[in-house]
């Protein structure tokens, strides 16, 4: 059968900051410049996550896309959504929320969701010019 | 030479019902949702097809972009712009025109039509949110 | 007070052809070209509805967005959204489903449920490149 | 001599929360949403100034746009670009930063700047589905 | 009957140079920076075509849309399309193509040919930042 | 660690015109038509960057954004912004500047900047139809 990629693409917006627990005020703005602001800053993140595998031959799919959707809605959008990623989204307790690691973050959390026979990618825009993509590699 | 993958975004709109004969209305409801409406719904597709190969010393093309224009006009535009993809296109007669199944007959239909030292790539948009990708896998 | 436009974007998919009754398959034809298709065609029609007044002190709001939303969703994206508008959608039954007259219909739908002292203003993508607008001028 | 727009586009990331202060937490949650989540949220902004006026005959310009670019980064991005508006910036410190609130502060801000016989407004983007615009009236 | 704007978008490539043959170089580098080198620079022109009018009771339509692209298309895309405005485009002889002059030419081009009683309106994008809006004020 | 690629979306504008020294200007014309024109057209070009490596555990960077943003601005849009790229850009003195070609230019230019570990890829949209991508293959 073959191989086809479904996308879907999502929103939330977050604030965050950058910067790392250990290091002193002037050290995170000379690596994290005024990402570091300490009173936070935020942005409009617009998510696309593709799911690849075999086209089911009954229905024609890779993966019924209401189900792609309502997960992505409870998992991710539910959980980051007008949140202070920094402060409310466990998973950057310890971690600094970059575009990097908000996309590992977000790919680790549906790889659990989503069989494994399909295989999971992540594009995460942090504004419309800077934009990450990770694949679990 | 190097290796260069050239895109060309294309366009079509169509009308189309999501569902499978064997099955009853119910069961093609309960699988397809709104997208099974016997009446049919539409969209806009927007296609890119890619195509890869080495740069020609002569030109500094891949292939010349005018004729993949004209391919995707005679092959793809003209066979689907403003048609009924159930009632009117022959490969889907029997095939349920998802996303997925309307990349592969694009992709089959191009593959045919352009030399075979040539990769080819059909990324297709159901909606701005919804889109898939297919390279003869 | 300052009076202030708020703009909210909206999404529907749905089939339709253009044609009038009256007419012969041929001048049908002749004037609405293959968008008179009898198997009907569609569209991602993309909405922006555009709300006028004065900013409310206490709240800063011209109207609560999340107001228009649901009036949006309720009014327009359900009754429109995956249907075919000349066969499923009333006010089509005997008016042809041009992007002019369904900016119409929208803005005559929304008109009534937005209380008076606030301007409506009506956007409709049929495709990217060819769209409406309508103020109930 | 011909009157024309001229439009420049722009950007700014900022968080926010939308409250007031003599109000509850509760009343607060009511009115706003989650858009009052005390840790704050965010958006990537995207900015349009018009400035209408007659083209000059020398020049073919109506203003300058390389001053007017300049204009909106000191004025505008300087001071609202990763920045907390609630906290940080002035103009909000008793104004609830509304899509409306801040497109009348941009608004205001660019005014003085401005020479009187250019008129001027302003398009804001919350996000790609909510925007506002003011022309000061 | 009510009045609709119909809008139209349609796409041209050109090179051009900003300057005045009056002034010497230095003087055009000063007033039109890097926009007055002598070697030409291009754009992208996006263009947006928008006509005002009553809506036909028979037809649903303000215009027909196909009449108004092949319009576009032989005034505007045929004579400025791949071409060199300064060299090339006998309205820009004397006239220097910034965006402002750009959009008053397309529109007197455009307002012969469209009857009175339909509104027209031009706006150009020079870049995706870089835009201007003319109604023949 | 885990691989990420970011993004970074740059932008120029300049005027070319395709052909071959070599060739008669019959038969430039035959093979890049209206591209040959003599007097050069233009293009907006939106670029984007794309590196590939292992996310850095201290910072959770791929690579510092503002390093890249920087590179692409002193390497590519110093470089090429406002230039005619036919006579004002050495590599495409004795190299046709199509979209493959500048592609290959961007690569080589960037790949000398940027370490080993990282890997590199090019996509230039020449318009927003007509794009390509380039990875040093």
């Amino acid at each position: 059968m073959p191989r086809v990629t479904i996308h879907r693409k999502a929103h939330f917006n977050a604030a965050h900051r950058l910067y790392k627990k250990e290091w002193s005020d002037e050290k995170n703005l000379e690596i994290f410049g005024k990402c570091s602001n300490p009173n936070y800053h935020g942005h409009n993140y617009e998510l696309v996550v593709s799911v690849t595998g075999e086209v089911d031959k009954e229905t024609g799919f890779v993966m019924d896309l209401a189900i792609l959707r309502k997960l992505i809605r409870s998992e991710i959008e539910d959980a980051f959504d007008h949140k202070n990623l920094n402060l409310e989204v466990d998973e950057f307790k310890d971690t600094n929320p970059t575009a990097e690691n908000i996309s590992i973050v977000i790919y680790n959390k549906l790889r659990k969701k989503i069989i494994e026979n399909l295989d999971l990618s992540i594009k995460l825009y942090e504004t419309p010019r800077n934009f990450v993509t990770y694949s679990g590699e």
